[in-house]
Parts: structure tokens; sequence; C-alpha cells
């Protein structure tokens, strides 16, 4: 498994937008086994997006699908920055769920 | 719902033991919607553990669970030390399966 552990910040006020433009877009991506969308507790501005996929090669190939690409688009405007992306090797635990 | 992302370094060459127990002690959380072990891809003795909770109190009353205790003391002679942890908010996404 490979997974992902990364967070964005928005410009001021713009986070909802934001999650609203993921949670439409991430709804069906081959090999994604867990996407978890979370607001930062601390800070009003970032988000985190915590994922696990079958291989590096199903999140690559996630980011040309067609909602994806649309999704990018449109969440660009809202974007400030990324946060350091932590890259992983999922070994189990729960909620882990091969689409 | 709420959610942890947060890391743990073992000594040096201890990560997969406590990975171990850390699966085997995981597994009956009440209120538990995701959880999710994961080694860190760039550092041999890190893990990353990313948790989804229905609310702050099914987790904080997870540490009292017997398995959970029985792993905390298994698993302390593993410890170096705790990265940060980031408390967050989960507002969706996939893999999300209360229990």
């Amino acid at each position: 498994m490979y997974g992902i552990i990364g967070n964005i910040t928005t410009h001021p006020g713009r986070r909802e937008e934001f999650i609203a433009i993921l949670l439409k877009s991430t709804t069906k991506m081959p090999g994604c086994i867990s996407y978890v969308i979370a607001r930062d507790a601390a800070d009003p501005d970032t988000v985190w997006v915590t994922e696990v996929w079958d291989s590096k090669e199903s999140h690559d190939a996630s980011l040309t699908l067609p909602e994806v690409r649309e999704a990018i688009t449109q969440a660009r405007p809202l974007f400030a920055s990324f946060g350091k992306q932590v890259i992983t090797s999922p070994v189990g635990g729960y909620g882990l769920t091969p689409r």
C-alpha cells in the first residue's frame, strides 16, 4: 500500500469551499483504499488529507481522472500553501476498504 | 468526528515489533471509524497513526480498554519519541466505517 499525509492551507475564509470541491471530486478513484478529508482543529484555514492507495501508480493515475483534473482547476484559486507531505507505507488497521 | 494524526519513533530496529503490538490491540475499539497504521517511507524507525473517531470521548475511552492498556505496557520500552500530534475534525471522504 502507498500512503500520503498532507495539508493544504487556503486563503482566509475559503476552507469550506475547498472541502466541498474535494468531497465531490474524490468519490470514484480506482485503487483508493482510504481518503479522509479533515479540518485542522487549530488553524481555521488548514485542511488535512490522509490517503491510502493500493499502489503509487493508482495514486498517480488518479490525478489524470476528469473529476480530479476539474477539481484541481476549481480549487487552485483557493490555495495559499501546501504543508510538508509525508509518504508512508500503510500496513493495516481499520477502515481500509479496497475499491 | 474527531481525528488525530501522529507519529511515534521507536528505538532503532524496533519498529516492526511496535507495529505488531498496535495491529493486535486496535481491532475492537468502540466508536473507531478509521485507524491506519503506516511505516514512514523515509525514516526506518517512525510509524504514523491516523485515527478517526465518532467523538473525542470514544477516543479517550479507548485508552482504558484492557487490550489497549496491555499494548501500551508492552510497547512502552520500544518508544524513543512522539512527534507533534495534530488534532482534526474529519468531514468525510472514503473508508470511514462506523463500528
